[in-house]
């Protein structure tokens, strides 16, 4: 973690965000500064609270949004943003003297991250011991930032394609791209987004104009349920299970439907939701140390 | 689906079965053929109750192995084995003349193959549609075939790829291969099973001698359990939720495990173990036309 330069990033953003030029270094603010020589500090819980008063309808009753370790009441020395808290990522949290890890997937390889299975596992054990002998807590936020308006995950996704401009205020997911071919549309999106490899279901040479977009693995029902309202030319989505929305576009390729379907690979499909988090948390947080670690993608491709 | 063929198979199959050589033009047997000129019909309940025989505890009380199209009373004019029963797999049984379909997987996109919430669905509609006016029946065979003993996705697996001599009968799944480097190991298994690209998790110049071959997406929990069992160098699995099975093999391998994951894609990990069925099944029903039609992987990689 720089602090620095995460620093200087959240002064560009306020600024900018401001609508105004550098006023950081005036008299009065430096005399405020001197004002309060010790930094508010936060705790765990507190974090998690002033983020909740942002999100509809928080706090959910029913989620996977807890806290996998740690408790609320540790203070805060600096927060990680991450795709998951993978044991490398822990190792760079603590490196960087940070302490509170916000994830937006499971720690322990289940989507309810039940323990019990896992008791015996050394991997796990691993892992926990890692975390409690640190006194890192892991929050994930999955439920929260999705619920969040607008989506974080899908607004950091659409600043890092630069596709602002195509959304479709009509149509949730939704893009109206100028048509390009598919070949095309996937070169660029694993340039933008950093993708090694996608999967493909589909003509290559296919026009794409409406793009439907769904980060993640929303399910084959949600998948499936996008696509007929939305009749997209193309689905880019994280990931998919094989029987369900693959299988859905092979059939509807067969029936006569222009469709085609990009599976990105889920990790970075939603990263720069993660990412996101950043500039979006540090107004809140004043001089908190806060930074994204990749996850990174862990496959390669033979 | 080509009938001569597949009797003459049937005829070499039988002859070899019986360790007899060629009998089937001396006079008496031809004399037998002209007394009953009309082949012995089935019914697809009757083919069922055929092969549930020879599970052990079938028929189950709860299975997602149901009649998916069809009756069981209709009579059946030719069987096709499948991975999926893909609109293309459909119009293929429609042109061979055949009207019984046994798919590994699900027809209608979700695992129990519910359909209510598809009801309006156009891709839905047009291939119960072709299912109904062509009289096809659909029968799932997964929980059934995989508890045929030896699991028959098991021993069709084990023959494509030539490691029946490999089987370490101490550990289920588990293979002891002479030690091969992982790119190797990769580059054999995608000859074998007509695999185009492969993902993988762990370092291709990694030695594997102990492997854990679990076909099809056996879910997070079995596969780590199994792979907690086997110890295994490295894990040749169909398919994998993201944030499951590639997150522990991840995690362990940073823990210092040496340890590698193969994601072979779902369908080319089990489609040996349909094709199996054909050779398994035509000596128990004689003359009626039987035949394997591939689904194919619906995947190309960009």
């Amino acid at each position: 973690m720089r602090h620095k330069p995460s620093r200087r990033k959240f002064v560009a953003t306020l600024t900018k965000a401001a609508g105004t030029s550098m006023f950081i270094n005036t008299p009065i603010l430096t005399q405020a500064r001197h004002a309060r020589e010790t930094p508010p500090s936060f705790t765990v819980g507190q974090v998690m609270d002033i983020i909740l008063k942002t999100i509809p309808n928080a706090p959910f009753p029913k989620t996977v949004d807890t806290l996998k370790s740690g408790n609320a009441s540790q203070k805060v020395t600096g927060i990680v943003s991450t795709m998951f808290a993978t044991i490398e990522v822990i190792e760079k949290t603590i490196a960087a003297g940070a302490n509170f890890i916000i994830a937006h997937e499971p720690t322990f390889y289940n989507h309810a991250d039940e323990t019990d299975w896992l008791k015996n596992d050394p991997v796990f054990r691993h892992k926990q011991e890692l975390l409690t002998k640190h006194g890192i807590a892991v929050w994930r936020f999955h439920d929260y930032w999705h619920s969040h308006r607008p989506d974080g995950i899908w607004t950091g996704m659409l600043s890092a394609l630069g596709w602002e401009k195509y959304v479709d205020a009509q149509s949730r997911g939704v893009l109206t791209l100028p048509a390009t071919p598919l070949h095309q549309l996937i070169t660029q999106v694993k340039e933008k987004l950093d993708i090694k490899m996608v999967r493909v279901v589909g003509d290559r040479a296919q026009s794409c104009q409406r793009v439907l977009l769904l980060p993640g693995a929303a399910g084959g029902r949600n998948q499936i349920a996008a696509i007929e309202q939305a009749k997209p030319d193309v689905v880019l989505c994280g990931e998919a299970s094989e029987w369900e929305t693959p299988e859905y576009i092979r059939d509807a390729r067969r029936q006569g439907q222009t469709i085609s379907l990009v599976v990105l690979g889920h990790i970075m499909s939603e990263a720069a939701g993660m990412a996101w988090l950043v500039p979006w948390l540090k107004p809140q947080l004043p001089n908190l140390p806060i930074s994204y670690i990749p996850s990174g993608n862990p496959f390669t491709y033979e």
